[in-house]
């Protein structure tokens, strides 16, 4: 076990509410039929100019309340983001850092996998505090709105705007990580893409490369395996573990991972629906919500399975301690 | 300390060598006062077109092989680099590790800390390696010839490619880091600054917002600050360090820190003259250049230095092993 503790966490969902029907309208496509293969019925975007570090910076601060920790007791900062941030140079992480005052208290650095960040972040978060470098603070912020356009239809109807922020510290007793299985598989054709702008010189956004079924078939293997290899890790069964938070790349796959894992819906906290396709922002928003309005309680298990572009892939088992 | 061992390491400059001399002729200045203000004679730029995740493949497999690590053997692939890499999504680290045909066996994701990214990234993966997840590489590849014009003359004038990889992994008795501090000054003023293209709407490039001296009294004053910690938290005196590798940023910079802090020159690696500014690749070049061509002994100890925009800052102290 790596032990580690969740000492608070916090999300958002910046800017205004989008609905689906709105969108589908303007694409002149039939809003039910869209909401309905989606499973998203609205999704936030930011206006214009809205800043990842400002909103990382209140989600932290939010979280950190929940902590009870001062800012400057952090040591270490790892903002996640699969956009390259708001800056390519400095890393945002230092601006989000800047945003809560700190000077020479602490480390700072971007991370990016795509949808699987949250989860790569949380392994680093939880080896740091291991080898005694906490608290570290953990700041996703996913401002989808920035890469889409209507005429790429796909990932306009499902991208999303999020953040959440996770606090981890020294563990109590019999408290962290049973198991952490993160993998890449190169070898899978490129199936969700962004260009980087610096290289083509124009604007870019997230375009899905492989069919619908691909991506599913190609997530569905993921998410199925990487739970597998955690639980196998751990030695542990899906049936005895309390929650389970998966990638909610969109509603219908959400449901169908709900559906192959075998899981009771009651173990699962959906928000994909409400926020649309958010990449890497999507598991920690729901671990947030978890902690928030269920009743977690001290030994429960939560699984987090995640799948990205790269193929990237993984799942965390954490132990709640008392 | 943090118990990690270098593996192996390997190091290369893409693309042609440009001269300040052929530089300074096009935008009508004088070579020998440029090359004299720069303390840079050549620096690369690659080929248009070349990929950042083919070249650091080309270096990681050099090093595994120096290591006799088969690239199967990593757990972890961590992609170093301060502008975005090649794709924004997925991360670049992917295509690396498929590049070397890695399916399955390996993590992989980017950060970025803009010129502390080697350090950031050596610190994760041996607090990785010390919690049980290894070997890990750390690929750092810089094209700051993407990011430079000829109406930005300043950073046109210093910026180069270069790519270098290490390969960590479990240490042997009294070998690793026996000190590693990091932090962050957020509250400085933005002194380096790349804008991101998908915000702007523009190509953007580096640009250096500070005045010269501002920018070197703040490098000068991080990197002494850095050494002065990480020495206090190792408990050793900077006079019976083996090996000191600081960042280079600038030649003329490179030679006031070796002359602030009192070092011998022949108890560093100077590689800036050669291949200008590189970023985050610049403490990894140097690395690579000193295991191979000094005599480095058992017990000798190698102190990197870090500064970058953020303003970061950070240094390690690592112990050779037998």
């Amino acid at each position: 076990m790596i032990p580690v503790r969740i000492l608070g966490t916090a999300s958002a969902a910046p800017g205004r509410a989008v609905t689906t029907a709105e969108l589908a309208t303007a694409l002149g496509r039939d809003p039910q039929t869209v909401a309905s293969r989606t499973g998203i019925r609205t999704r936030h975007w930011s206006e214009p100019g809205t800043r990842m570090a400002e909103v990382g910076a209140e989600v932290l601060r939010r979280a950190l309340d929940t902590a009870g920790l001062p800012a400057d007791g952090l040591r270490r900062l790892i903002f996640v983001n699969s956009t390259g941030g708001d800056t390519l140079i400095p890393a945002t992480a230092n601006q989000v850092a800047a945003a809560l005052g700190l000077s020479g208290s602490c480390d700072a650095f971007d991370l990016n996998n795509a949808c699987m960040g949250f989860l790569s972040a949380f392994d680093v978060a939880a080896r740091s505090i291991a080898t005694g470098l906490g608290p570290v603070a953990i700041v996703t912020v996913e401002m989808l709105s920035r890469a889409v356009a209507a005429d790429s239809p796909r990932s306009y109807l499902v991208l999303g705007d999020a953040a959440a922020a996770v606090v981890l510290g020294a563990a109590r007793a019999a408290e962290g990580l049973l198991g952490s299985v993160l993998s890449n598989n190169g070898t899978l054709p490129p199936d969700t893409f962004m260009a980087h702008p610096l290289l083509t010189g124009q604007p870019e956004r997230v375009e899905f490369f492989a069919g619908k079924e691909e991506i599913r078939r190609i997530a569905m293997e993921a998410l199925s395996s990487a739970t597998q290899a955690v639980l196998e890790q751990a030695q542990v069964a899906l049936s005895e573990i309390e929650w389970v938070l998966p990638h909610q790349p969109n509603g219908s796959m959400f449901h169908s991972v709900i559906e192959a894992l075998g899981l009771d819906p009651a173990r699962t906290v959906p928000v994909v629906e409400e926020i649309g396709s958010v990449g890497a922002a999507a598991i920690p928003v729901s671990l947030d919500r978890l902690l928030r309005t269920r009743s977690v309680r001290p030994g429960d298990r939560i699984l987090m399975a995640g799948v990205g572009a790269g193929v990237s892939r993984g799942a965390l088992l954490y132990r709640v301690g008392s």
